[in-house]
């Protein structure tokens, strides 16, 4: 028996991660969970981000930022990173995190030391959608941490290594990677006679 | 220590949905991770769908579509409705999956009943990405089973009682949701002098 419960904007589950954007010794920081991959060749990122947000500005004025992915171990910090503004507005978010941060390898973006893997993205595109901003941005580097790959020369994560956090919406809460279900373009073989 | 890894169309965790446009007697159905939440008021989906495939062409036509949140119990399925066409483009992958499928409350979408979370969605924009199309759309009613809620008048998924199926982008893998991490908007709060 289904319910319906109105226009949520909710799907299961959802990423959380830091965006940065600005001077690598003064960067801007957020937390996102709106974002995704929408596009290959070339690969291309979709974020919803909320105009009020300083690091929208920050992003729009270079035209580039960083997608900070973390484990759990780094969760109470990305939780400061998304309520930190809305108590002080005018907080130093990147020094009250204690996070460190190094330049982008081609692009002039923050990445987060303490995060195992970070992408480096130009912005491609924005559109408006009313509260929010949605920006289409093109992933130009990849940077990911040798101890959370699969194999010294490979560019596959182990996603239990990583340990990336994960959103709930509805719920609120944060969560782990869980067990394995089956391999991609392998299980559903069986339907096919 | 870090490794680049070039430009990868890499965010970990993905979701791994059931996209689903055309008749309910007929619909096209397809398996999409390329999705998230963008925006509230109104609340809008974006979505990235290459454009050979047959769904993307009946969303267009119809101008909205369904998201059917599966369960993990329905991984083979889901894959198979990932890789069914690549083996055999007239398929009818609707039948063969042995899903079955109910009309929208407000839009002309067909719901898959096998999952336990859906969403009726009006295609409000399309962009061109090359190789992809991004859809941007309005979520105009969720379905969701009463069984997955965490009270009766509840619009709070238990996320534990939905198991959504989680796609792993480089591994190629399906995962289940993991253990809980912690409150939201909580547990930041120790960085908050």
């Amino acid at each position: 028996m289904k319910r319906t419960l109105g226009p949520l904007e909710r799907i299961f589950p959802m990423p959380c991660v830091i965006l940065g954007a600005g001077p690598v010794t003064e960067p801007s920081l957020m937390t996102a969970s709106w974002i995704n991959v929408v596009a290959t060749a070339p690969p291309t990122i979709a974020v919803g981000v909320r105009k009020i947000r300083h690091t929208l500005k920050a992003m729009e004025e270079s035209s580039c930022f960083s997608i900070n992915i973390p484990s759990t171990a780094l969760a109470d910090t990305v939780d400061y990173l998304g309520i930190a503004t809305a108590n002080n507005p005018d907080i130093d978010k990147a020094h009250a995190s204690k996070l460190h941060f190094s330049p982008g390898a081609v692009l002039d973006v923050p990445l987060v030391d303490e995060c195992p893997y970070n992408l480096e993205c130009r912005v491609t595109q924005t559109l408006d959608l009313g509260v929010y901003t949605l920006i289409l941005a093109e992933i130009e580097q990849t940077h990911a941490e040798e101890r959370i790959l699969v194999a010294p020369d490979s560019d596959v994560v182990d996603i239990e290594a990583l340990d990336p956090l994960i959103y709930i919406a509805g719920a609120r809460e944060y969560r782990a990677i869980g067990s394995a279900v089956g391999p991609a373009y392998t299980i559903g073989k069986r339907f096919i006679g």
